[in-house]
């Protein structure tokens, strides 16, 4: 089947997180699309170093990029807000579907933006528009359609976040961390947007209207920013067992709806208390549900292109639909599954922690440690406590080793006379990202 | 537009929470799949006092339902493998769509069963399979299709996870909290299949085969319970900072697929180590993306009926789509938006959290308080430390009160003399549950 035609208007950090995750994953993307997406045209003023574009032919007119027959899906990645949103009124005008990452835009014009989609039957799609790379659109409006949502709570700017989270780990000034967020690159040169709520006001409208079903309403979002909270109040917060976040919270109330940004205590048990640095999350509470969260990075060029791509997606797998599965049943075309073997336990790794009853007397412990060692299996730390009794508990936490190792060794360990009973073995895992 | 009719096959605790659910957000949800859904029939041995079915046709033999030409969709709630199975297999053969809640079946006969529906273009949906009302088979299949998944860990089964969080939270013994799940409901009276993570297993398979695009593949999972599991154990963990979950785990290795669920120490930073009680999570590590974490309830009535009808939206709108726009842009068609008004900000009800600068002598305190009762406005926390210094902060935690009672207070309250400058308010949300 013929590739489907991008063009990328903008190259800036989120259009060369596009341009490379495309490139990059291509072949695990058409599988799960069921056709090549490959960019046929990029609309910017110069090339981005952190992406090689060298071999797509280029135009510094982005309304090029709206007019050309060949381009199927219009990516609008420029910001801002007039001429995007007259990019994506003439992308619409001329047939083309629209994937945007553009909450601005959305939030102040969605209402026209999407009248036009409808009429010209395209696609306009936004899911990289609130809470970065979270899938959180398509959590509410596909995911929880069966609910009548209650109220949505989110942590949606991660610069706002960051500085939040700073304060209270680090006992920091708001000014002194905004300075290191700027720096650091999270915080733009103006930094009112993100610190004054209005980013974080333009992505709870859109969320207010998918949750509650009402049209877009920027100019109704009551915005308080975190330039006033102090270290002190972040202390006081701790205290009485709360953390203070800058939370977007939409609500249905008999009386109407609430749309709110503002620093908010939060009671620290919560999950969402304890989301950090640039993370975001957002928590619905629905009728059928109850709560759910939705936790991620809500920035960052390859995680925005992550959302900008899965809509690149599901565009494609509604052109494409030549079934009723529009979306395959393992994600992936069954035509191609691949044949990755499933590894034996035997050949996973993994950490380890051990728990022993050892007999009480000098050298059981260095028995032990050597029948590690001949397996290769490095310790991380131990733990036995004094005691009384005969038989003294050995807790041991190992770093990674293959369980055929570990097995190996654990036998070896139970064979020793100082050794009583079984060895208990529980496998560790740090979750870290790799 | 007609409606949809729905067979639901299967009346236990998630066939009536289906059931009541699309009868209490009838309204709601069809405004979001453009048509209304109905249940046309029902197949089921008796009825069950948890729903009112008397006005809907219902029979014992539910493959009455598979062959009933007036049905669309034929929703399998019985349980089990063989049964579930031929039932499954009929409905496609004779054209319908199918939604299931069933992991045993996916898991183990979801290959067979997903050739059936490409062969004779149908869906088969199965939101519900894994870790109940949590949109995860739509975040991994749909939400992340840009990225090469790196590796998935989840807490897949909510009884586990309450005996687990009992052990460490109340210093009980493993056979003391599972006899108390039984007798709540959480735990079945063969707890096998939660306990020894088969019903893990069950849905680990699934999530590995959208993860990496390979064949389902059951058989090869290692399955390792938590019986063994001890309070000591709990309690080195913690000292070690840990906590023990029972995870699953599928990996895309070099050497392949890593498909295992045990008992696992993780990091107690983690949020997902966090994730108590009968809840489920899910942590996803993607290249793009980077980390991102679902989390929700994992079992329960109403919770799987939210993932079950989500997926006779999804089916909904694919059978009815007109248009490009197989899902509306604000979750609700256009033409059903609703026009509930955005409260003013006035109207908003919050607790409050407030730090005023008090001249430290005797009454000050009275003075406030009277304000804030003036107001209507009831106190949950005051903190005063002692200090030397001529102005003493206070803070105050009020329970939920109007802004504009709480303006009007505040108002007061900095014109006292004994109040030097400008009080901070900060809202307060619990975040709990409606």
């Amino acid at each position: 089947m013929k590739p489907v035609n991008v063009g990328i208007c903008g190259l800036g950090t989120v259009g060369s997180g596009t341009f490379n995750v495309l490139a990059r994953n291509q072949e695990e993307i058409s599988r799960r699309a069921g056709r090549v997406i490959q960019v046929a045209q990029i609309g910017a003023r110069r090339p981005n170093p952190a992406a090689d574009t060298s071999e797509i032919p280029t135009t510094n007119d982005i309304f090029e990029v709206a007019r050309n027959p060949e381009i199927d899906i219009v990516v609008e990645l420029i910001g801002g807000y007039d001429t995007a949103r007259e990019l994506v009124l003439e992308a619409i005008a001329n047939g083309k579907h629209v994937v945007t990452a553009n909450k601005a835009l959305i939030a102040e014009h969605g209402n026209e933006i999407f009248e036009a989609a409808q009429a010209n039957n395209v696609i306009v799609a936004y899911e990289a528009s609130v809470a970065g790379g979270i899938p959180i659109v398509k959590a509410i409006r596909e995911g929880l359609a069966a609910n009548s949502i209650n109220w949505v709570a989110g942590i949606i700017n991660g610069t706002g976040n960051f500085i939040l989270t700073e304060m209270r780990d680090k006992g920091r000034a708001f000014e002194d961390v905004l300075a290191e967020a700027q720096a650091l690159g999270y915080a733009e040169a103006d930094p009112t947007f993100d610190v004054e709520g209005i980013d974080a006001a333009h992505k709870l409208t859109i969320l207010s209207s998918l949750a509650f079903g009402v049209p877009l309403q920027f100019s109704k979002a009551y915005t308080e920013g975190i330039s006033k909270v102090t270290t002190d109040d972040v202390n006081y917060a701790e205290e009485l067992g709360y953390r203070i976040k800058h939370l977007g919270v939409t609500r249905r109330t008999e009386e109407g709806i609430e749309l709110r940004v503002h620093p908010t205590l939060i009671p620290e048990k919560r999950l969402i208390a304890n989301v950090d640095g640039v993370m975001n999350a957002v928590l619905v509470d629905a009728d059928a549900v109850g709560p759910t969260l939705y936790y991620g990075a809500g920035a960052g060029s390859e995680a925005t292109a992550s959302a900008v791509i899965a809509d690149l997606v599901d565009t494609v797998r509604v052109m494409t639909a030549d079934s009723s599965n529009r979306v395959p049943h393992l994600a992936f075309h069954p035509s191609r599954l691949s044949d990755l073997p499933m590894l034996p336990m035997d050949e996973v790794e993994t950490a380890y922690y051990l728990r022993m009853q050892a007999i009480d007397h000098p050298g059981v412990l260095a028995e032990v440690t050597r029948i590690l060692a001949e397996q290769s299996i490095s310790i991380d730390a131990i733990v036995q406590h004094d005691t009384t009794e005969e038989l003294v508990p050995v807790v041991i936490v190992t770093h990674k080793v293959k369980e055929a190792a570990m097995n190996r060794a654990i036998s070896a360990i139970e064979a020793l006379d100082s050794i009583h009973g079984e060895v208990t073995r529980i496998r560790v895992e740090a979750l870290d990202a790799q």
